[in-house]
């Protein structure tokens, strides 16, 4: 039987306790991993909090994980020990379906989501804030030596939700790319947008992270007084931002033809005038991470680009005052959990 | 000097008059219109009855123009007496702008729409309740020979609302499409999506519009209570409700980067579930009717196709019930204004 230390919340409210928990065994085409950091998302503070209305407890988060092969199953060909390895949202899907076959597994309809789901075996997925994980080698992807583990644990969430969005709506030379919000996921956007070619710009409240934002790579910052300057200025926004914002005010930003890529998941309706979209043949797009494919793409782009998360490095003790913070967007720029220290706390 | 009986509203709560107007004259651009047939848009309601906010009165609606070419300017060189000519949502841009260089003079910030606007003289701009009226050749398109007057009438608006999209969105074999809203403007997009080689769908609230849908060329026609069996299903759908309705459970309908365009304008702003683009990767589009080239080249095609609206000939008199009617979605599927009738009225 496989062991490992995990830290868990057993209720909406309670605070994280260390636990040992089960993993399965090493399966033929599995891969069990030494879970070295695991990042930190704001999805994690959802779910756990039950902000989504459906969490299983106990829940053990975690869907940013960075570590190394410990052992592989007899059919296992793609890894071998030692191998440096991430996990991302996923660590299943039905692998038949008309996306799981075009390599877009995170919009399978019968996904097992890296915690709070139900696996195939019939029992709740644990994530990442443990030190040890078994998973089939078709959801894992290969960490380039030039990325550390701990700056590469936030691509393997906030990474590939960036890239996705980015190429798939054409971020490149010539293009005006706006990157809505510059926290987790928008520090990382702007680098993958600034290596694509794009002209990139920050959006912002407030002017505290301009130079953060010249150091990773935008071209502009701008804050909300400069939204009325900035109508019909750019071919593609990606907002970041995970509560309710003034949408439309933000649409009026795109010019003819321009894409409006929302990611986040706030808890009311988002709300639109229709004119908001008619002008300039407007489009409002969703996005949900990515598939297997393009994350090991995203990383190998990541790794040839220099591309990392900037993060604090936390201990397991920590989370519960790394989780507040997170609610105040306190953080420069993601949380990583170092597993090593899950047995002491 | 020009002058022309019109039909009018001198107020939100008044009904129409007959009144005399007076036309511009005849400049070198300029063409003489004989008004034939005006199509009565539900636009023409809103504007009317100020649901816009914002109407000039004494008001002489009207922007789906048929007639016959009376006179022309020195300069004009595409028409000739007696060539058949529409007249749609604009009379003048500002034909320096980006969008108008690129014949997309619809989505030009300084277009003049054909009535309650403020034209380049200064003057508001009087619609097609008229029986006649001067305008540039640039924002004039060729009827075919094939459409009769009064079916071309509504195409100038409806047809070309419902083409832009439906073109630009691929439409045609493979794909399948969804027309929400059998109306003024989904009758004609019916036909528009099967001439393009599209399967084509209509969306509607009850089944006591399906034998029409069938006889315009719809492949299936489904109503409220079908959605749930209908989800992931659509690769295009384009929604006419000029009212406010569930659209995110309409957007569930579309599969995997599928395309919801929405051409109303409701009162209040759209309510969307970020989860309903994000699954499938769906988008939300607007359209602002199109350009005079795409106006020409629909024209041509619904020529060449038989397209037509099916229109319901009224007398001036009898407009104050039209509009009462419209606004019961009461005509199959489109009034059309006989102008001979204006001055007796």
């Amino acid at each position: 039987m496989i062991t490992a230390q995990a830290r868990t919340m057993t209720s909406r409210t309670a605070s994280f306790s260390t636990v040992t928990i089960e993993r399965r065994d090493v399966g033929p085409a599995d891969v069990l991993l030494d879970i070295v950091y695991a990042g930190v998302c704001h999805t994690d503070v959802h779910h756990a909090r039950a902000e989504f209305g459906h969490t299983h407890y106990p829940i053990v988060p975690g869907h940013e994980i960075a570590g190394v092969v410990r052992e592989i199953g007899a059919e296992v060909t793609r890894f071998a020990v030692g191998d440096h390895i991430g996990i991302g949202c996923l660590v299943d899907s039905c692998r038949e379906c008309a996306m799981c076959r075009a390599g877009q597994e995170s919009y399978c309809r019968n996904k097992v989501l890296t915690y709070n789901a139900i696996g195939r075996d019939g029992q709740v997925t644990l994530g990442g804030y443990s030190e040890r994980v078994v998973v089939d080698e078709r959801f894992l992807a290969r960490i380039p030596d030039a990325l550390p583990l701990e700056s590469a644990a936030p691509l393997l969430c906030a990474g590939i939700t960036m890239y996705q969005p980015l190429r798939y709506w054409g971020a490149g030379p010539g293009k005006r790319v706006g990157i809505l919000g510059f926290g987790g996921l928008g520090h990382i956007g702007v680098q993958i947008s600034h290596a694509l070619g794009a002209h990139t710009t920050v959006l912002e409240l407030t002017d505290d992270r301009r130079a953060d934002a010249e150091r990773f790579g935008a071209d502009d910052y701008r804050t909300t007084g400069d939204l009325p300057a900035l109508r019909d200025s750019f071919d593609l926004i990606v907002s970041t931002v995970p509560s309710a914002y003034d949408l439309s005010a933000h649409l009026d930003l795109l010019d003819f033809d321009g894409t409006f890529v929302n990611l986040g998941v706030p808890n009311e309706p988002l709300q639109i005038e229709p004119y908001a979209l008619h002008t300039n043949r407007r489009k409002l797009a969703g996005s949900m991470s990515g598939g297997m494919p393009e994350t090991q793409e995203m990383l190998d782009f990541c790794g040839a680009h220099g591309i990392k998360a900037e993060v604090e490095i936390i201990a397991a003790k920590e989370l519960d005052g790394a989780y507040d913070r997170l609610g105040k967007g306190d953080v420069r720029y993601r949380f990583v959990l170092d597993t090593a220290t899950i047995a002491e706390a």
